[in-house]
């Protein structure tokens, strides 16, 4: 029998309709065992260290059938990425006292009966966070949806929405290391220098002072877009539409400004694609993660030598968590969004 | 000096604002010389045999700028597709008594100044007008959206919208040859039976009957679509996104059903892009001209052998040539709309 702990979590009241409140979610303290009970064959006990808080997460609150990722289950903990260190395990791939990222709970500590989505946390010289970040699930969307999707080539045009976040940010330092021009948007000023003075891109401008997309997408991109990394949709897909090059690319990576409507925006200029040769094209980054060692490869080296930074905007304990989540969808976020739950 | 004649023009009168009607062009008599000009180096005079209607024309009917054709000039002869004997040439590549196909004027006699669009009729054993259709631009824009966008496999499942017109009658019989499901839909019970008996899909619906496109295409693709033949846009485009599978490509060919509207529909439901990994992508088959050879390999013998037949709606006359045009955008074609002008 392992000790038993005061387990915090953090728990979804009911399923949300649109949007989402710091008031939809409460912490609650259960207690839990630290071993693996019996019967539970292939499971891994965890402490979790660093929760990250996705967009994604917003649809898994709300009641959706057949969607890519299953709803989450009322009055139950929420899951979620995050870094964990293990306990105890009776999965042969995992052992005590290694650290993993990945598929784990809004809570203290989680007992993974599925360890398939977990990962070892390869390179201990680095923030234990990145995990949750330029190393993790945010970090491999950068990578699939920039070089996979947009085959970028050198002096090619890049635009990228939300470009201050989790992923934007890494897009735009990966478009400057292939070479391209890169223009980022973001909604304040403070963003905007870091996208100009720390993440390297090109030029930035503030979504929000901006009254009209079109034009200020014009001003930044007089000859066009080649390719665009799509955060946000709505009238913001819109106007680049209509500012795209010949044969461009858009990656289509979200669309947070459309997650919280209850009804979406349309997009009424569609025939660009016939005109422009457009090519525009979703992913889900889970279905490319047999690229993560190829990725590691690459963006490690960078990290260490100091060519590509990466900016966190870290909560201090679980029971900020719904809060750090739900800021996510106005902004609040500076950097990638993550909670830091303990420290080892 | 070569013989002069009368020559008859479609004239278009005026600039359309959204939707063209007959009177939008008139016929005009004036006359030529059957002889290329002095000052006229490389270029070459025809005599029009076949004109082709396409639903593009409209666009160039239109005082657009920076689009990807040029519009047409305001009381003088509109031009597009044909298929033409010569007459006289001062290229090297064209010889008198030469058949060829492409850019020509709506009238009866053309001189070409600029014959880098024309291109040699191959095969004489073909009924001539199928330069117009599937020997043709409508043909190659089958070929080169469905092989070389969609890349189809064995057993998907293909649906086509304006199923029964000048690419997607091809497109359907195409699929059939690559062993997919192909369903059609079209605007009339007669267009849905050439569908179903002579084009061989394996269904199709008129769309005019149906209130729902969502729950119609439910019906006839219960386990999705992979392949959308994108011809007509606007709500049909809705109704797909909700029904492609995972992994689902989407060829944007044209989007007949918005090119009359003063502001064209929007599509609300793009995130399935993501949720689905979808790729959608525009083309003109202008840009993949360098195919036709290869095109013309596969489908010469497909045709001679009887494995791909080819429906054309031909008026005669060019005075016919006005109406048969507008009526493109009500459907009055039943398969490819020609007019014929002369049978050489
Ligand atoms: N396809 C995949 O596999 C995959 C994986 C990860 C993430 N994603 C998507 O990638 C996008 C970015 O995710 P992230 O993790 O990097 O998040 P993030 O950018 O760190 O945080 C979200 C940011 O979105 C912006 N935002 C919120 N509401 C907005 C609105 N109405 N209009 C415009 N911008 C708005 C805010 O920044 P501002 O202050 O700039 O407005 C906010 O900071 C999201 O759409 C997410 O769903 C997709
Ligand atoms: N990208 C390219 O390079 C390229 C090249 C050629 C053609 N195209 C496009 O391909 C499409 C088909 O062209 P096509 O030459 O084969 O023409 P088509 O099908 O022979 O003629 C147009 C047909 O469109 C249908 N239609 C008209 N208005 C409609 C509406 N509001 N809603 C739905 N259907 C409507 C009608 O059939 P129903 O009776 O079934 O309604 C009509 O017969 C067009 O969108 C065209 O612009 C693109």
């Amino acid at each position: 029998m392992g000790e038993e702990m005061n387990n915090k979590q953090v728990i979804l009241n009911n399923y949300v309709k649109a949007s989402v409140k710091e008031s939809d979610m409460s912490l609650r303290t259960s207690k839990i065992q630290l071993k693996i009970p019996s019967g539970c064959d292939g499971a891994v006990l965890v402490k979790n260290l660093y929760l990250s808080c996705d967009p994604y997460m917003l649809s898994r609150m709300k009641k959706l059938e057949g969607h890519y990722v299953a709803s989450y289950t009322p009055d139950s903990p929420i899951t979620g990425y995050g870094v964990s260190k293990v306990l105890d395990s009776s999965h042969p791939n995992f052992k005590t006292g290694e650290l993993v990222w990945g598929g784990t709970g809004w809570e203290e500590y989680s007992l993974i009966k599925d360890p398939s989505l977990l990962f070892k946390v390869q390179d201990k010289d680095l923030p234990l966070s990145y995990y949750t970040g330029i190393l993790g699930m945010p970090g491999m969307t950068a990578y699939v949806g920039f070089f996979e999707l947009c085959s970028p080539k050198k002096g090619e045009t890049v635009y990228v929405s939300a470009a201050s976040g989790a992923v934007g940010q890494l897009v735009g330092q990966f478009a400057k290391t292939a070479g391209c021009y890169v223009v980022g948007s973001a909604g304040s000023k403070e963003k905007v220098d870091l996208l100009k003075n720390k993440f390297g891109f090109d030029d930035a401008f503030n979504y929000k002072e901006e009254q009209d997309y079109n034009a200020a997408l014009k001003r930044y991109f007089p000859d066009g877009i080649d390719i665009y990394f799509e955060n946000v949709g709505g009238k913001m897909l819109e106007a680049v539409l209509n500012n795209m090059k010949l044969f461009g690319r858009v990656a289509v990576c979200g669309m947070i400004s459309q997650y919280s409507l209850e009804q979406p925006e349309g997009v009424h200029n569609l025939s660009n694609l016939i005109t422009k040769r457009v090519r525009m094209e979703g992913f889900i980054v889970s279905d490319h993660y047999h690229l993560y060692p190829k990725f590691l490869e690459m963006v490690v080296p960078l990290i260490k030598e100091g060519k590509i930074t990466y900016v966190e905007d870290i909560a201090e304990g679980i029971e900020s968590a719904p809060g750090a989540l739900v800021g996510l969808f106005s902004g609040r976020n500076v950097g990638k969004q993550v909670v830091a739950v303990a420290r080892e």
